[in-house]
């Protein structure tokens, strides 16, 4: 453990290591996240009332508090190992670079097409809707790699996949609108004349944007009225993040095989798949008083979900078709400014972590995105690697930790997600090489505005 | 070596099995590479005249025809640990899908930010650079996945990297322009104002695009003028062949540790800079006749230098300030069609490959860019990977090669290299996804036109 030779740069798995079960953190919570509500209703939901819009498999997961342990189904173990396991990383050159006694670790999940960890839930959504017999699956994506992913998984699976996209980023983000076409989805601009809600948003806002709220909404309409569909999503759901612990366990089960014990370990948050992902199986010694970990949720300054909002029942969408959930939020009628971490902006986030963090058994800061940038950049140019906006929000609090230790001497081990690559994030980068990139934190007015339009339960 | 079962999808080597020195294929070759010339005199070019062009250690590379192994320098090796080994994978759902009794297996080098192999050689450029005390090094790029490479390269040893980037290209591809500016290079589109010769061309051609010939020119005059500058080059020379065989030295010991012999070994070739490295171990087992397998260089039908050129001696670069080597070639004034093959767009061929194409140790093919985008997109929705428009041409011949043995019932166990990763190239799947692809073979008249303008020696 001491001995730092022994421990090579990237640790994978062999194979036969990889976990064949998601763990489901919430089994080990004393007190459950609350309960989803049925929008019509604003009584809790029921799975008959979810299978609607959702595939059966998947609302059972859902509403499923209690198994621990759900196994992984072959075939997505199979398409686990076309990209999986991913790599801890011992960032040697890092710490070199900062002259730190601390010893850093990072899971890096940007080593396949989706560029993401979105491709770990997007195949075990796909996996279950084929299993169901459906014909395809509707989604909405903003920054794309959630569009990309599911686009990947249904390619495999032979699935339709119709994606949503957000109308500025499919006309800012040509290339992510190409790479899910070469993947055979047919990619629809939003709002847009294919639904009822979208044109009634073009009527209502002629030139609109979109949003993702409204790509959403598209979405699920899309699912409803088409017979043997159903709408799928990438983040915020207790589905999701039981899919991403598979990040976590392959995380956990390297470290143990060098003998390695975080002190802390850090992940971006937005709706909260990857640090969700990352920190259940940890979260889990924790909750059984087995261990004790410091865990740090990291958002955007801009878009303060955790560290500004308030614990509440809000809608997940802002067209109010999904169900409501209790959660740290902002208000679903939070406009977060233009950021360039797509992947961060929103309202709310995943009534788990939320949960936690309600606890006081997560902790959560918010960084600036110039600050953000300075340290991907620092970190791409030592670690060779190009990370997403949004995984460097993680990079940027892991180097301030190992900053400290420099001061305090202490040795800490830090783990921390390294979500994504930046590839189709170069304009954010050019702003920043060019100096243009701003800083936005909305006042305590915008935020306490939002947030007064709270639904009221 | 038969049962398919134990052999995982990705095979890694440890890292204290990884190759601790590179392999120089022309130690072996009975009948060596004719020697470069000095384009002055016309006579062989000594170390003394290379050094005022390329670094010391680089020129001994150069001209070192019997030095079978070369020890990889310590820091290479830890750079190399960054983003090696590369995984070597089976190609299982490829397999499937094709209903192949063949054994397919592919060394991908797409996973670092480089996006592709070139990596391995700029890492190993930039280090002997620093040793000899430089300040930086030039270079050209095209496409852009060699600057992005040495970018990496300089800005890990903190050296300076001054690209020359053809104009249209810095145009085109401003995401690649970042990604260099973010490693902290300099990027100048080329023709420029900063080069004498740059200044002759923009008023010779008034509103050029530029070439690659036209860069390497500017390149080469920035490195000779600057003091304590040299210039790299990414593909072609003997030396860049030494330091991309990491990739077939690994290869085959991740095939030996499992007991799989290739039948037949795979490459793209532009400037041979991936296919000589795939290929040298194998290769010299062949030379040494110990061994028997079949290489196949693809090029493109385009630019089809091996199986349409001539062998002769011929300028390296259009502008004529690089020595000449022999080479097969389809001569330096051959313009090939604006293709969305970036890589594989050079007029001759490693002089190396060359010869060992002229006994008759390989075999060549070319294949045209439509039939290998189509291979490309079937190769990406099963195997997960969206692979760069070069490496896509290997796709094509080894999944021809498959469904050969699907004809005939063979279990031909086959090997090709997946060089790179096509995030920056969604311009051209875009033309395939709308059908706007087209193909260019170059008429009798053109090439016979342009090899007329070899020089006579």
């Amino acid at each position: 453990m001491e001995n730092n030779r022994e421990i090579p740069y990237k640790i994978y798995l062999e194979e036969h290591e990889m976990p064949r079960q998601w763990y489901n953190v919430r089994a080990d919570m004393k007190k459950k996240p609350a309960p989803l509500l049925n929008p019509q209703t604003m009584q809790p939901i029921t799975a008959e009332e979810l299978e609607g819009v959702f595939c059966k498999e998947l609302v059972k997961q859902e509403l499923d508090e209690n198994t621990a342990y759900i196994d992984i189904p072959e075939e997505i173990l199979s398409f686990y190992k076309m990209y999986r396991p991913s790599p801890l990383v011992r960032a040697y050159c890092l710490e070199k670079k900062l002259g730190t006694p601390a010893k850093i670790y990072y899971k890096f999940e940007g080593n396949n097409t989706s560029g993401s960890h979105k491709l770990n839930s997007a195949i075990a959504q796909a996996y279950y809707a084929k299993q169901q017999g459906l014909k395809g699956v509707t989604t909405e994506t903003g920054a794309g790699q959630w569009g990309t992913a599911l686009s990947m998984a249904c390619a495999y699976l032979d699935l339709d996949c119709q994606v949503y996209m957000v109308k500025v980023s499919y006309e800012q983000k040509p290339f992510r609108r190409e790479v899910m076409r070469t993947y055979g989805a047919s990619v629809t601009p939003s709002p847009s004349e294919k639904t009822e809600v979208g044109r009634r948003i073009r009527e209502e806002f002629p030139g609109t944007n979109g949003s993702l709220g409204c790509a959403i909404s598209e979405a699920v309409e899309a699912a409803t009225t088409q017979e043997d569909y159903r709408y799928v999503l990438g983040s915020v759901l207790s589905q999701v993040l039981l899919h991403q612990s598979v990040i976590g366990l392959e995380a956990k089960a390297a470290m143990d095989k060098y003998g390695i014990k975080p002190d802390v370990i850090i992940g971006c948050a937005g709706g909260g798949s990857n640090l969700g992902g990352l920190i259940s199986p940890f979260m889990g010694e924790k909750l059984r008083g087995e261990a004790d970990y410091r865990f740090i949720a990291v958002e955007p300054a801009s878009c303060p979900s955790l560290t500004r909002g308030v614990y509440a029942y809000d809608y997940c969408d802002t067209g109010k078709v999904c169900p409501l959930q209790k959660m740290y939020t902002l208000g679903s009628g939070f406009m977060p400014s233009a950021s360039h971490a797509g992947g961060l902006r929103y309202h709310g986030m995943s009534s788990t972590l939320s949960e936690l963090y309600d606890q006081g058994l997560m902790e959560a800061v918010s960084v600036e995105q110039t600050s953000v940038f300075s340290a991907a950049q620092e970190f791409a140019r030592v670690e060779g690697i190009l990370p997403a906006p949004e995984s460097s929000h993680a990079i940027k609090v892991a180097i301030d930790e190992a900053i400290r230790c420099k001061e305090t001497g202490e040795e800490k081990t830090i783990l921390f997600g390294l979500t994504g690559t930046g590839y189709f994030d170069m304009y954010a980068y050019q702003r920043f090489n060019d100096g243009e990139m701003g800083d936005y934190i909305p006042t305590d007015e915008e935020i306490a505005a939002a947030v007064a339009k709270l639904p009221k339960i």
